[in-house]
């Protein structure tokens, strides 16, 4: 490399770790407003917000950059330089592509669409809500139109969030998966061994979750002086830097199952962000791969791990110890049973693992059809409520329980959905690879060691950063190519003998 | 107004806001590194303040911004608008004088300097900090010629936090106030009627100090939708909008006064800035007037309110509540007493009412010396230990509790430290005041009604932002320029008579 090219890299490199610092900024912003802000705070946060935002988005558009990139010849570059300049090259091909009246204009309408929402969905009024559903999917129309990415307008807006993946793809995978998943769910319903549904019924103090909760995480390997975990009205994890990783949980103390799958969930992020590489923070390299990579680390801890026998095999008598007198009566085996129900169930955030994929193929197949064209946002609500008699034979009786559960479309996240199934297929293939490298897991976790699993991904996943995509990832996991089948032999290999089926 | 007129009070208003917006989010990220942040973050954190101080400045230094300063003609301005572009002039000036180089250079070295002083004076080790105060205090001289101010170095830096204040007006002042305090600390060490040290010791959980103190704050009239409480190393209140003004505290169980007067100290802060006009938001005259006016809220709320006999006649019956066992022994007279004890000590923070005073005088006399190149950082320690002995009597046994005790010029802040005792002035000034337009206060205060005071100071203060200066407020309010007698009769009226003196 001569002298030119280096200087060239330097300023290149210059510029990605600005707008990773001001990204970062925007993510402590975040944060903030959803942990600690006063509640009267919110105008001026988005502000703030909107502020930065703005000189962000110039930062990535500027000419210079794009120049830069332009002359930057990445042939002699080592791997983790090579990313950093293709995954800037991407965001800023992206940016210049949307002209800034669009850009403000969407910001503008979804923070407003939210609160739209927000509103609606405690009034239970899908009405109310679906004027400002029509604006934004207008504009999120008119930016996949602008990004002139395939012929799917939607394959322009699934692209944000799980890059390479196309709508063929997952038509072709999600053919496949609805009807075992169907199948398999008239199965459980239908079988004579069911758990009991009072079982986790009792008193559990907030202290005491958090306590278990936070125990449960230092086990998995969160850092806690590289991150936090607070409260806050919707769960999320938050990878400010792989110094700085905080999550969040709410507490039911009549439901301690919900906080602390929802912390394992978020830790399962954790452990991601935390496992970047921090020297080469401010490169664009140095993140997750895709929103399906990533949900595949927080579903496998979560289900394949915290749902398991042997997890509880260590944690069970933890957990009676915790709450005295709450669960004295129930076995081990009944436990595992019961955090394992499976039902048809009206809200996707607390649906069972077999239920949940039906839920995503559901949203997906709307949200499709809506961006393409086919679909009205007037129809929507009609089409949700067919959709769920079909696929689950459960109707919402009312659009808080249905079509207005979640936040994403008022957010414009037309195209993240997917993101959530994608997670549970990488999450298995990567399973059956742990399982074929690590004998001793199960012995491992039933013994409260959690660490080998955690450095397994660490360095299988997590510290590669981006320097690989989601496909060439689980290739070199797991020799094979991302499909179904380990995902659903993974249930039926779980459920068939927790239920008791043939 | 012509239109050409109106968009350019416009533009200037649009850009004004975006540097508001910006400088909060920088205030946030100071807020949350003191608060919330992991203890590893801290190499990013710094990265994404360099980089976020870096566009401020730019933009503050635009020459578009300049070019509008210009051509806005301000007669026709309103008292707002009009105190906004005086106060953008004013910073938008300072700033093109200064190269970016030596911003860089202060903001790096300044940086690292608070590194090397925490750990010097961990290590009570002036010695390894000397070099780093000499670095930052050549930089300091380098920005005070740069700006052109006046024939006094250490008045350029001053005026960063008391504007219009002089070094003559500083000097005349403390001739006054020195003397006067050391005769009457000598009077009150030498009087026979002493208060009980060990009256305050007991075990005070921090939950009921903290429960305590939120008690307090209510009734002062924080607002908690718009603010918070938090713990932090060192206690501080950061107004990142007059709807989210956040302060923070620390606990010692030993002693649940330094954590009490210390949260109602960082409240009067708090108030002011709660009581700032949100309407006004993004305009640098919505913000306290200077330093010193700002401390004397703060001063004024610890001190003269709650150290005086009225205010515990509402809380001391709360008080003993809180923290049953603890204090049943004393009585009422006794604790107002015990909390407004009078020693000669050596750590500022800590120091009484009387006191407090003589070590701001010696923190301004020596740092006026090193800027103006009459005295060397390396003869500091010991013109200090000098000063101490003329002044207090006492002589530091370590650098940690001499030299090293404030964090000020590792950070560059030369020209603070008066504003503390102009404080004390200004407070004092006003509190007369309010005496003579409240005369129920007292009745008031000791009947737990703490809001008329609130009420009055929002309405001579807080509300009018910038739209004074601090002197002339001063005026406003008492009918008579800033003097050392309100603060110096405060003094005696007050400890008169707890002292027995005669």
């Amino acid at each position: 490399m001569d002298s030119q090219e280096q200087s060239l890299i330097q300023s290149f490199m210059r510029r990605s770790r600005e707008l990773i610092d001001l990204k970062s900024v925007l993510e402590i912003l975040t944060w903030d407003q959803e942990t600690m802000m006063p509640s009267r705070a919110g105008p001026f946060r988005a502000r703030q917000f909107s502020a930065l935002s703005a000189l962000y988005h110039q930062k990535l558009t500027s000419p210079d950059l794009g120049e830069t990139l332009e002359r930057l010849s990445t042939e002699e570059l080592g791997l983790w330089p090579q990313a950093a300049v293709r995954e800037m090259r991407r965001e800023h091909e992206k940016a210049v592509k949307l002209p800034e009246e669009l850009v403000r204009e969407l910001a503008e309408t979804t923070s407003l669409a939210y609160g739209a929402w927000v509103e609606a969905r405690q009034k239970s009024d899908f009405a109310s809500f679906s004027p400002w559903l029509e604006k934004v999917l207008k504009l999120k129309q008119e930016e996949a139109r602008c990004l002139q990415f395939s012929d799917s307008l939607y394959e322009a807006l699934l692209d944000h969030y799980e890059p390479g993946m196309t709508v063929g793809r997952l038509d072709e995978l999600f053919a496949v998966i609805r009807p075992n998943l169907t199948s398999l769910l008239h199965q459980i319903l239908s079988a004579s061994k069911q758990p009991d549904r009072d079982l986790l019924k009792g008193k559990f103090p907030a202290a005491q979750q958090e306590a278990f909760g936070r125990d449960v995480l230092t086990a998995m390997g969160f850092q806690w002086d590289a991150g936090r975990l607070d409260r806050s009205p919707h769960p999320f994890c938050s990878g400010l830097s792989p110094l700085d990783v905080r999550i969040t949980t709410r507490y039911s103390e009549e439901d301690f199952c919900s906080s602390l799958f929802g912390m394992i969930h978020e830790g399962g992020h954790a452990l991601y962000e935390q496992g970047l590489d921090p020297e080469h923070y401010g490169s664009l390299a140095c993140d997750g791969i895709s929103l399906g990579i990533h949900e595949s680390q927080s579903r496998l801890w979560e289900n394949q791990i915290a749902r398991s026998r042997a997890f509880w095999d260590h944690w069970f008598p933890r957990l009676l110890q915790t709450f005295p007198g709450q669960l004295d009566h129930v076995s081990l085996e009944d436990f595992v049973h019961a955090i394992n129900r499976v039902e048809a169930s009206l809200i996707r955030v607390e649906a069972d693992e077999v239920s949940y994929g039906l839920h995503v193929i559901l949203r997906y197949e709307l949200e499709k059809q809506m961006v393409e064209g086919d679909l009205k946002v007037q129809d929507l609500e009609e089409a949700w409520n067919t959709s769920m008699k079909e696929y689950l034979e459960i109707v919402p009786s009312n659009s808080a329980e249905g079509v207005l559960q979640d936040v994403h479309w008022s957010m414009g996240g037309f195209g993240y959905f997917p993101t959530y199934l994608l997670g549970n297929l990488y999450g298995a293939q990567i399973f059956h690879q742990v399982g074929e490298e690590l004998p001793d897991l199960e012995e491992s976790i039933a013994a409260g060691n959690l660490i080998p699993l955690r450095e397994w991904l660490g360095q299988q996943i997590h510290g590669k950063g981006k320097t690989v995509g989601a496909e060439e990832l689980i290739e070199q996991i797991s020799g094979k190519p991302l499909n179904s089948d380990y995902f659903l032999d993974y249930l039926k290999n779980k459920f068939t003998p927790l239920y008791g089926l043939s």
